[in-house]
């Protein structure tokens, strides 16, 4: 077994503490990699907090790692000691289901493997996230990133990019598209980047108006401040998606009537409670309330060679991993620009 | 003025009542005609009930109307008296908008002219339903039929036949998708002989075992009753579309796991409180829950042609007038198959 350093959650009450455990040895198709940054997700907190379903404990969270690699399997082909390396929210899936074999592991219909927070697929021990000094990741499921990038800003693009990039890829939006990103968090803040980038006219919608300085420098094109009844009147009918980033519970009803004819509201965020849509809003012009969860292995990749291209990053505030708690009470504040990262050497 | 004569709701708490009444004068555009059969439908039910919003009354409902003309103004070109004709759930809307230039009167971004419950565009007057004994449309709103067609079988199609047969083509529903029809009653039994002739493998689900025989004798290959676990559990992921014909509340998650991945659920019935609809039910197989409401002119008409030509007309129970609210309280009860259709000599 591997020695590993963490931060991890004793239980769902109290906070992130140094715990020491191990992981398993490096399998012939296993990469091991040591972590240089670990983002901080919303749904870490989410998690340790058993807000979605009991959690497996202790729990070392994270899912946006980065490091690079220190030992491979006799049969890993694409990695060498070395090389940089990243791994998302899933490590594992069934390979075989019809949605593995079209690259769609996140939907894999036995259920993919999490970072952390799940068990290992031969049900042998839980799996462990990024908040640690090491991994060990099954090699389909570790990503190649190029040398020279912002490693510690590439991280979030591992959740909060691929998260924002798959939807805004599959509902093929860009040139002539009016686009509307509501919350300007850390998955906002990457749909917007990419909303850019793919040619479509971008607003922000935000009950922040402070944020309206930093939705312009991301490069949104408006802003609405959706306290305002006014400025949300003059957006009715007017966008053809609706990037839904907000966890928090939210009137969807009042969204869905800023779609035009056709138009799509696509949720990658999770609220506590139920969505509550009045019939009528989505009948009214052929509306259609979807969701979208992360992106698949190959999308992954594809989306941080994209990002290496065109020089996308996540907006990012370094932290010591001892900072960890003061920063999921400043995230779930929204006073966050755009993702804290966890600078693994002050483990 | 053309006098008529009608059965009407004098207020929402007052059965349906002989009234007579007088329809606008024929004007150049316009096209009268006298009114043989009339389908009853639940939203006319709703209307008179002030489920929805405070109706104008009295309330002549109505809206799946066919009959022959007997006057045509002079600038007329498509109808000739003799000829027949027939009217859905709009009779006029804008004509300038976006949608309307797109044959999507349905959704007229000014708001179409519904049929009964509404006013005229000019403002001068409510608009009066189909079960009156003459009617006064505008041109374009008037809907052409084939002669020697089953007229009391056709009058469903204006409503419960356009809102099945718009969504299913919306979404190019046909070889190779399993389709779910859920709810076997005016609408269903519709979606089910058009997921049928266009292809699709159709599976009936409704809570009411004993509307296996008879969905089966629509067309259907497979019937699920949902309230069997077993039977659901079976079904769950395995529907491209299912198409919601349900206006009474119902357990959306529940619905939303029997989809595939990718899989969309089409709204066309009303509940009368919004849907619950968790995120994760989305989320997990990039999911939508879209709604869709009758179909332009345009499409109704290419509706009508497409079921003359394939013999598909509603199964209907004529009856008389006098009967309607008897047949309002079996509707209620999901005791018809499957529509009514007033028979306007009865008058």
């Amino acid at each position: 077994m591997i020695k590993a350093k963490a931060y991890a959650a004793r239980d769902e009450k109290t906070d992130l503490a140094p715990w020491d455990f191990e992981r398993r040895e490096v399998g012939p198709h296993d990469v091991q990699f040591d972590i240089l940054y670990c983002g901080v997700c919303h749904s870490d907190l989410h998690q340790i907090k058993n807000d979605w379903f009991p959690g497996i404990f202790p729990m070392v969270p994270g899912h946006e790692i980065v490091g690079r690699v220190v030992k491979v399997g006799n049969h890993v082909t694409k990695f060498k000691v070395g090389d940089l390396a990243a791994t998302g929210c899933m490590v594992d899936s069934c390979q075989v289901c019809e949605n593995c074999k079209q690259d769609l592991e996140q939907y894999c219909l036995e259920g993919s493997t999490q970072t952390y927070n799940s068990m290992e697929r031969d049900g042998s021990m839980p799996t462990y996230g990024g908040y640690s000094s090491t991994i060990v990741v099954r090699e389909e499921f570790v990503l190649s990133l190029k040398e020279g990038v912002d490693l510690a800003a590439v991280a979030p693009l591992l959740c909060a990019g691929i998260t924002t990039y798959s939807p805004l890829r599959h509902w093929k939006v860009g040139k002539g598209h009016k686009l509307a990103v509501l919350g300007l968090g850390g998955l906002g803040h990457m749909g917007v980047k990419f909303g850019v980038a793919f040619g479509a006219e971008v607003t922000v919608l935000s009950t922040s108006p402070a944020k309206e300085e930093d939705a312009k420098k991301l490069g949104a094109h408006h802003f609405v401040v959706t306290k305002d009844p006014e400025q949300i009147k003059a957006a009715m009918g007017t966008f053809d998606f609706i990037l839904d980033t907000v966890s928090a519970p939210h009137d969807f009803n009042m969204y869905l009537s800023l779609l035009r004819t056709n138009g799509v509201m696509i949720c990658v965020g999770v609220p506590p409670e139920p969505a509550q849509v009045a019939a009528f809003s989505l009948l009214g012009g052929r509306k259609s309330l979807a969701g979208s969860g992360i992106g698949g292995i190959k999308e992954t990749q594809e989306m941080l060679d994209f990002c290496a291209e065109n020089n996308i990053v996540s907006d990012i505030e370094l932290i010591d991993i001892k900072d960890v708690t003061e920063s999921y009470k400043r995230m779930e504040k929204g006073d966050v620009r755009y993702r804290f990262v966890i600078d693994m050497k002050t483990l």
